[in-house]
């Protein structure tokens, strides 16, 4: 459609200082340099498995949108990381911090927890498949661009946060996201016009901020 | 965004012989000549009062989905019409055929008035505001159009079908079904991109047949 | 909550001679006793693949409703059976009856398979789990009552309609639609009340209907 | 179903200090003698028209999910009450405190109002009209205890604040939460069972804790 920059980029550009504060955040330098709390790292790792099961919704709900079937598939791969993989692993990660299995789905929600997650799931009832995907979009390729900066540091003697790192910054998330930001880029060459830009930005610019909340509760143990 | 008509218009184009299988259905030539059987129009007015309150559910999933205030508004406009205007007329018009008000929200659903109005409650819930008003037009739109032809025909000297002619040829009908237009596309001006039109195009095309099946099914008395 | 049957059964059983003519349906005894018209199996394996893209949309609804982790892992389940194996042999079993993958997707939805399939999706978009779950059942569990049913027919000697035969009546699809049942009356045991069983029952028998209708657009080859 | 209290007198009981926390919130006594700083209200105030905004979205999916007629027209009188009424007070209220009309659409959203909002629009999406009533109950209901509770204490002395307090004590408001309570205790009667109680009690207390939140996000000035 024009020669600028494909959705995805275009969007992180034009988010400034939102997507900065989110990708630089204190949360992420302190995984970066072991200086992050543990008790911080903890209460992250407890509300993010609860994060997930709304994500995990969110893609369902994306499968259901799909206008065709091999968007369809394409989605259900994504609920199938989730649901399949991303929670073991996340069990897992989490008996490695000593917080049991049966206990996680009963915690109760944080408020950043509740917003993001609700934000992103009404952002998709709301508009359509472009609208959800864009929304979707901080979580699932930032985590990516984080991982990948915080695996470039030189190492910090301090080990702690290494599973989480290399998860995100290994070859697998990698292409995830990869293939998530061509996917955005292809629905904004099917569907996007100049006057429904601004609206898309909000979208995205939202759940930026909203991400960004999530490490500081992280940080803040706020419930 | 081009020289061409404006999205209704063009739709309406490019559905072709589908449109006018519609809008020149025999069941309409009856209502105009006075030759559509009694029982068909009666079958049709009960089946119709059973389709408005799902298309009252569809405005109400517009007034959801509307991305700003002003369309909230606009969409709600459309919401009382129904319920609390085209409802009541209805409930009179039935009361002069001799179909008492208690007996029509109990009637069972027909085949074709399911298929038509979940058609278009889905196709609300996939996708977005422009793809929800794109599939209630041919009723709202189409039925101004029937009811201007009818209401131009040389009196036939049966006056049977009157009154209903009346309602949809008259300026507050006509009035409505122009801001309908206006509105569908006012939002293809804002979101229409070639490479999404030819789905609006088959969200159109299936709800104008879907509306065909619906006078079929006054005519044939099917349930 | 009472010593009755259990939810699925007594839905079934008050269904009454709406399931008769739904299971006993003309084109399943013609399946039983090879006197179906190819054309018109045709039709219908064409017409259910378009249904099965429909359906994986309901299971992931259904995803999307669960109230918890475990509901979303099940209803995963469905979703992944519907668009990781049973499209799939949908695909294998048209290309025996020389109907190209490519071609498939691209077919008109018949009118039979509009009314069915976007009834079930606005049931579970207007109320719960139960409701999607009840509307969902006719064809999940209807389809291996039928299986089994034609199964255990004396063989005809004509075996064109044993692989559809082979496949609802075997083990696997017989225990998937075990499993349903028992979902639906462990919903039931959570939140059914004598109060709303009438509206439950309403959503199964016009989901059975839509059923019955199916298999008649099967037989008089309807677009 | 029992002699116990009505569904809402139950919950309202059994969310507890939750409850008390939302009522007797230092907002809410700072309302009552005078003492909240102005720039709290002039927030507060703010957000809640961007509230009101999606609150009537929140009305709008009741009259889509209303399983009945009366229900939607019900639904629909509170969606009227938002869009027709309380958004034209709330202007003349802000235009008092010296807040634009045309600003206040454009204000970005605060986390708080996110939070809740959302929070409600995706319990009415995932569950039915009851898991949808329950969780706008907090807000439509307590309002109106807030008022009554503010407006039977002796006279500060300071009127600042008398505006809001006479809408929400006065008569009209008073029935409308009158009717939306009785509206539970009836949907509680058609659909309630002992199963299902502690998820509507979650519904309850999370929704009553993100109206404390509101409450704080105005004391604190937060964005």
């Amino acid at each position: 459609m024009s020669d600028g920059p494909m959705l995805f980029d275009r969007l992180r550009a034009d988010c400034g200082q939102d997507w900065t504060d989110y990708i630089d955040h204190a949360f992420v330098r302190g995984m970066g340099d072991g200086s992050l709390p543990r008790a911080s790292f903890e209460h992250y790792l407890k509300q993010d498995y609860l994060f997930l099961i709304q994500f995990a919704r969110a893609y369902a709900l994306a499968v259901f949108k799909s206008p065709a079937l091999a968007e369809m598939r394409a989605n259900l791969q994504g609920l199938k990381a989730i649901l399949d993989v991303e929670m073991d692993l996340h069990v897992r990660l989490c008996g490695e911090w000593g917080i049991a299995a049966d206990e996680l789905e009963r915690l109760p929600e944080a408020r950043a927890t509740v917003a993001y997650t609700r934000f992103v799931l009404d952002a998709g009832q709301r508009g359509d498949l472009l609208d959800l995907a864009v929304t979707l979009s901080p979580c699932v390729i930032g985590y990516a661009e984080i991982g990948a900066k915080l695996a470039a540091l030189p190492a910090s003697g301090d080990s702690t946060y290494r599973v989480w790192i290399d998860e995100y910054s290994g070859a697998e998330y990698q292409e995830l996201a990869e293939s998530a930001k061509r996917e955005i880029d292809r629905l904004g060459g099917l569907s996007l016009t100049e006057a429904r830009y601004p609206r898309l930005l909000d979208l995205f610019r939202q759940a930026t901020k909203l991400e960004a909340d999530f490490w500081q509760m992280g940080l803040d143990l706020a419930d």
